[in-house]
């Protein structure tokens, strides 16, 4: 089948839309950080029934949510492992089980940036409908129990702005970082029927780097005294901020533009006011980091069944 | 051995430096992104006759570099493989080899940033001396045949101005870029005993997104021509532009602060000139990979075999 015969089935569904008018005259198109391509992967065919898409920093996590939903959603396959989609590269970590597609992106607006380009392109040339993505990973939180999962209202830049700049061609452009809120709501809907773990909507904080970036009082570096950083995150409070991270305002202000329904859910592993090294143990922070994953599953679950009764 | 008693031996080598009055008082400083830390690790021990460093994007491509310098010094262990030191973790991956450690990065300012805390950090705490720390990597060229080394004059950003901006407690800090230019000139001079390969010294931008901050045609969103994107690169050739990548600012601004001696040696995947895809095969783009290892390789076997003059 050649891969543009494929359209969506349903007129009314919403696509995911690509804003460049140079990919209609390019013959293929590699997405090379991914180790995909039109010309050698039927992309139709491999992910036109995504409808989920999860991503997050480390590609253990990823896969680890995989096995997760697959065991969930009762897709277990007992005799293989779930392959790695993008095992021709190390960049990025790329897992499938029916509709839900699990990407790892790295640390850093500029990491994630890169995946969600190619990710864009990926379901718009897979004729993907009706995508919902979320961002499942782990954050510094303010003046919030460590282990509370937090479902990003607005992220913020590090004056407390809710936009995204973004340079192109040497200028500043600014983008908007509005999140989904009906499906914020859903999530902590989702928490409540859970109820296994504190869950809360706030503003998210996204920064270009986690030592001074963060006011944090532990990097190589650090010019500020303790009580300017309590001033800081103090003010970052007053605006709303409950916890920090390094992705949200891009993947916000792309989701945006691709018309993905998205939203950010970050576990916070400590309380910034009390503290900046991550003195929990190993097994405790990894319990936290499956709190998102948790909310997340079970939110998919729900949609799923929930669709399965409209058929 | 208390970790502390370790001092440097030669009273006028030079150390790392860190500048953080903090980390005096901590008693025990975790390297989280690398699962290591001073209550946890014998670092001095470990690490602390690290006299070379590289650093370069992608964790296979840094353990194949291991493997290759370690057959270039003759220091080959063929009963074991080298063993991941930061396996506890997937942020990062770090392999030594006698007195040479490498790093690996991700992509982008942020996450070398958070490596380079650690890693200075580390340093520091194993009281090394006389550390040199070259970052090995790919990047689009500006009117060079692929394939091309570039030793990094100055890093500019996306102005192509030689200039590192961080935000700090909310306000912007600026940092000067400057690489260590005999070190440079050295590199240089290797290439030319090799002679395999096209290097030459030149500036590198630096950018925070590989599509629209890059000026590609072929990401998800294009807002501009071919000929602003001509334009745009043009402007950047006559600034002394010769690659571009996405970590050499920061690098340089860290380095230069914790007295590393520094140097960015990145090869052209391809003429930005001429298009934005990579089009070459994977095997014609590995061996490109392959030539700032082989250079940097033969740059350190030449200075260990100096110093063994010396003694």
């Amino acid at each position: 089948m050649n891969p543009e015969d494929a359209k969506p089935t349903a007129p009314c569904s919403s696509p995911v839309y690509v804003h460049n008018p140079h990919l209609d005259v390019m013959k293929d198109d590699i997405l090379y950080h991914f180790g995909l391509g039109t010309g050698t992967h039927n992309l139709p065919a491999l992910f036109g029934d995504v409808k989920f898409v999860c991503v997050g920093g480390s590609p253990w996590r990823m896969k680890s949510f995989t096995e997760y939903i697959a065991a969930e959603l009762g897709m277990e396959n007992p005799e293989s492992e779930y392959p790695n989609i993008c095992a021709g590269t190390d960049r990025y970590a790329m897992y499938k089980v029916g509709p839900v597609l699990s990407v790892s992106h790295g640390m850093g607006i500029p990491s994630i940036a890169i995946m969600l380009h190619e990710l864009i392109k990926l379901l718009h040339h897979a004729h993907c409908t009706d995508v919902t993505i979320v961002r499942i990973g782990t954050s510094g939180g303010i003046g919030l129990e460590p282990g509370t999962v937090v479902v990003t209202k607005q992220s913020m830049d590090a004056t407390f702005l809710p936009k995204f700049e973004q340079v192109i061609l040497g200028k500043t452009v600014v983008r908007n970082t509005d999140l989904d809120q009906s499906l914020a709501k859903e999530l902590l809907q989702c928490s409540k029927e859970l109820n296994q773990f504190e869950t809360v909507i706030g503003n998210t904080m996204c920064t270009l780097d986690f030592y001074e970036g963060q006011a944090r009082l532990d990097g190589a570096f650090c010019s500020y005294t303790e009580k300017d950083k309590q001033d800081y995150l103090n003010k970052a409070n007053e605006a709303g901020v409950c916890n920090i991270e390094m992705e949200s305002s891009v993947f916000a202000a792309m989701c945006k533009l691709s018309g993905l329904r998205a939203a950010v859910v970050c576990v916070t592993l400590l309380d910034r006011l009390k503290g900046d090294q991550m003195n929990n143990s190993h097994e405790v922070l990894q319990s936290y980091q499956r709190r998102p994953q948790i909310l997340v599953g079970y939110y998919i679950k729900k949609q799923l069944k929930a669709r399965a009764v409209c058929r």
